[in-house]
């Protein structure tokens, strides 16, 4: 992906990117698309009946993280609390998918792969926090 | 929409729909579209370059509400911090948006529409957290 | 929703909607929270072996209703071809919903539910194509 | 982006991955991003006023992609009708978007890269609906 290429051509951004707020525009659109795979795996799985609350967070994850990405692309013109209240919920969704998704790890390859990712964007979601915290011009 | 008449047939809710959530759901939709069109319109304004946070706004709020509909609809299996988190930044997005289409409704009819479908989701989150933390099944 | 009353106000329609575009954007946004909902429940019940595909044509119909709705709503700018294209892509996902849905529509509620909104929101996509195909101002 | 690799663990692929439609996948993602990204930057120019159009393909050419990206991922459990109209009104979107990105390209360096974002999206939107049409097991 070139979310950060991108985000460093933004006319208020100039260059000054913040490479902890791109990274997790890239962490969420890659959870958001496994996710979405994880999904389908599940259900074509034959014991697609024990899988059902790790489709059912699979879709909640890949949502969230989408919207996540696209609110974190735009930064809100810079309203720091909306996108730090976004990144608190894409943390949130992303534990608990991983945490689901572990269960199934060992039996299902699909459910480590969408583990990892959801821990990678869950540790992305939680710098890109931090990031806003520490900074003086927070949403760039 | 038919949100509570759906919600009703859930094998899991067996007809006790929680109905603050089934509006909250009719709600993020509505508001969701609403903001969409907010933000198209105000591109075809003249004074576009007044209406720049107007449109970021509108397009953040759209995305929240839609991710918060698909959430609430699907109530993660019952998993309610998982809800309430994305309940919270719908409430937050919804405010933020109302503030601004507030700003421009006596100008623009659709700010003013738009300013009212954003005060009718953000009260509907609400009442929906609140529903939420006063159930013992709480995400039926 | 209040689709219509919002797209009235655009400053480049003026007053003069197109009822039957409005009326589509409605309907796709009725169903996709359909669709959602008709998955999550297929979820719930104990044969969810046999809603696999069914549950995969919801989300499939979810996701394109969602994307129609809203180009349905910006109207492009007044670029027909490319709301066509994503119409017909809409029209085929409702009908392929549908069609598995009313399979199941004597034994779930929600499936009767989701299959008459599948099939509204087809001939919805049907009457607005006709209606572009009709206009002079053909996206408005 | 893992969506090949995902792709490969999916119980009905078993390994035989359509590598066009996993491109295409990525190509989608990447592109909704950029697109989101665009359209935030163009309305940060001074000159926004002259990048109404821009702005408003962006939009639809980001939330095509990701339908189409989500779409192709589960592949409709082999609905090849389907998923081909998707792809079609992505080809479409994409290249109307990219064809409006590269009249403002020299100006904003934004605009070079979402049009070079769209083309290859275009491109893989093409690729993959040859590799359906050649396939015999089309969809995985």
């Amino acid at each position: 992906m070139r979310a950060e290429q991108m985000l460093a051509t933004h006319p208020h951004v100039k260059g000054a990117v913040n490479t902890a707020l791109a990274r997790c525009v890239e962490a969420c659109f890659d959870c958001a698309q496994v996710c979405a795979s994880c999904a389908d795996a599940c259900l074509g799985e034959e014991q697609v009946a024990q899988l059902v609350q790790c489709v059912r967070l699979n879709m909640d994850c890949a949502d969230v993280c989408l919207t996540t990405g696209l609110i974190a692309t735009r930064r809100s013109g810079g309203d720091v609390p909306l996108i730090e209240a976004q990144l608190r919920a894409c943390q949130l969704a992303c534990a608990r998918c991983a945490a689901e998704c572990e269960r199934h790890a060992q039996m299902h390859e699909h459910c480590a792969i969408c583990a990892a990712a959801c821990r990678d964007c869950e540790r992305a979601c939680e710098a890109a926090i931090a990031s806003l915290a520490d900074s003086q011009t927070p949403a760039h």
